[in-house]
């Protein structure tokens, strides 16, 4: 029995190929398959206006709350390919039903890579069906063919009281090197509906991936894809089945972050006394994007007065007169002007927490991580091979 | 008679002084003096929510539509410095009116540099006394004293019909290292009322300034300030004088986007298609924004992908099926999708111009001018010492 990532849950399996869709030869073909007796699933996809077809495909697919599989491929994000692109997609939807003995309408698909280039569609016909006939225990091998330039792969398995939740994850955040970039499938073998697993999902995703903010871009394939197999006959409380699907979208963002491109350093701004969470979170995402104080901090320098340069920009409510800053718990910024010894604080470790307070008095609060803005993220982002 | 920058109009005098502000011991305090017979003037100071105390005195000294002189200083920016950075701005301002013999609400203050020091006022004090000893045609020095990390004096001369617009200016858009950033100072011996002068900057401002992004960072201390001495006695029409206040700040703008810190390629990013302008205005800042977008630009790499995926972000109409994308005139992208040839487009030169379509058939329009990410950008911002 595996105990790792989408196959840790009862009633999953998944196999991994070499399909040969990335010229490294690297595994680049996966699918997971809920085995039942549910088939509950639920999903949450990019909010950009340009959004793959995979992307187009999966959300009308998993409206309708059923699946029993889910395909992906990464070497190539099937992104920007028109029509082709969408009959491509529906291609690796109906080759991945008839493998695993279903309907293409049960059957979502997940693809990342270089935006702009036609799937090599006889490479991914020949993958899938060699992958259908492997599948198993192999949480792992999945989570490996998802990999574009993340340098892990990502699994996470949450237990609960007699119900399991797994899953697996790529990316880093939204700042892959114009590749479609996050994807995440979770799995459990809890019984539940498909609104209280969409609730879940949707919730953990705001909390979780929709805070991690690398450098602001929005990928045209994000997609975080949840299967329930109803294995377990355990009906967690929508609290729990929260909870879990939090935790797991949580640990797998955080990965993600400690393996962003380019990264030195993982950073946490969180806006405190603003008038809403809203206004919170808004400002928190203008201090995380900032590119000054990203390269502040790739050069561990305590440099307040670009996270108050950075704040006065946020469409929220603030006192401008009245603003702290803290820079891992010391105070560098008081009232808008700077504290004693805040040019002195040791920024050189590899975590730097900066709490900002707006200084409305209110209750709105918010937390964004990012990173540092490094040499190696604009190597890695200059030097890639379009 | 000078025929350089701010003392190449009729009627106006500057001069410029070694303060000790600056720790390297160049240039750092000017004064750029109206000696009439008008007193006209107009401003346009920044957004940002954070304001520095000489945006906020020259902000209310300005609204009164007359100006006699204007201090300037580099090397501190008085930003983030509480009710001692006002009083030391109060201060500038009433010791260049006793030194050139005017009140203190006819002295703008401007100050660029560091954010959260307080200013070193004997400096600033004996500066002062020292440079409006020297006032005369000395356009020149004013310029070179206010650079704060350009590497060249940004100056300006724009010819009318028997009168004169100059101007200087620093900065790189707002990309200088958490230092206050754009300063500018235009002159003219034109006759013409605050309302005229200030309809015509805000206009300038709009088409220019405004649309050089650098990295999307606004200052704490931008400031654009315009006084007209009369003293060719000839009144332009409005539009001959909008047309010779958006020639003079579209010169300083392009010497301050091939200033940009770090920058190997200028950037011009045209929207079309859209609904209006406003909208046209915010895709392209998107894009323009957008790290992927100028990683790939630094890298020579014509990755149209990054450019869809970057405008997909935007909040403007598109029709997402038929965005169109073009790098110096070539075709890349054509229905949202790759156009024969895309990747070997050539953009290895220093000039590169983007036009993205998005394709709603509407008349809206706009262009930002921005430049790669590169290296030096990153070192020169990580580097800097707070």
């Amino acid at each position: 029995m595996s105990t790792t990532g989408v196959t840790a849950p009862e009633g999953f399996v998944a196999a991994a190929a070499r399909a040969g869709i990335k010229p490294s030869g690297n595994p680049d073909l996966a699918v997971v398959v809920n085995e039942g007796p549910d088939f509950t699933a639920a999903g949450v996809f990019t909010r950009n206006k340009v959004c793959a077809a995979p992307v187009k495909v999966s959300r009308e697919t998993v409206a309708g709350g059923q699946l029993q599989a889910v395909v992906l491929n990464s070497g190539n994000a099937n992104a920007c390919t028109g029509q082709q692109g969408l009959d491509d997609a529906r291609t690796m939807q109906r080759l991945t039903a008839n493998g695993v003995g279903t309907e293409p309408s049960r059957v979502a698909v997940c693809s990342t890579g270089i935006i702009g280039d036609v799937l090599p569609m006889d490479k991914v016909e020949s993958g899938i069906a060699a992958v259908v006939k492997q599948l198993g225990d192999n949480g792992g091998d999945a989570a490996t063919a998802i990999m574009t330039t993340d340098t892990v792969a990502k699994e996470v398995v949450v237990k609960g009281d007699g119900w399991t939740l797994g899953g697996m994850g790529k990316g880093a955040g939204m700042m892959a090197p114009s590749l479609a970039t996050m994807l995440v499938c979770l799995t459990t073998d809890a019984k539940v509906t498909p609104d209280a697993l969409q609730a879940a999902l949707e919730r953990g995703c705001a909390a979780t991936f929709d805070t991690l903010d690398i450098d602001g871009s929005t990928s045209t394939n994000d997609t975080v894809i949840a299967m329930a197999s109803g294995a377990s006959g355990v009906t967690p409380t929508q609290q729990e089945l929260d909870a879990a699907v939090l935790e797991a979208c949580a640990q797998l963002a955080a990965k993600m972050q400690s393996d962003a491109e380019g990264v030195t350093k993982r950073v946490t701004i969180t806006v405190t006394g603003a008038a809403d969470d809203a206004q919170a979170l808004h400002a928190a995402r203008t201090i995380g994007r900032d590119n000054l104080v990203k390269t502040a901090m790739f050069g561990s320098d305590p440099n307040w007065g670009r996270v108050l340069a950075a704040v006065g920009m946020a469409e929220a409510e603030m006192d401008a007169e009245h603003i702290s800053v803290t820079f891992n718990g010391q105070t560098v910024c008081e009232h808008s002007t700077g504290a004693p010894g805040a040019r002195e604080v040791d920024l050189s470790g590899a975590d730097i927490a900066v709490v900002v307070d707006l200084g409305t008095g209110g209750e709105g609060r918010a937390t964004v991580r990012t990173t540092d803005l490094s040499h190696a993220y604009v190597e890695i982002n200059s030097a890639y091979t379009s």
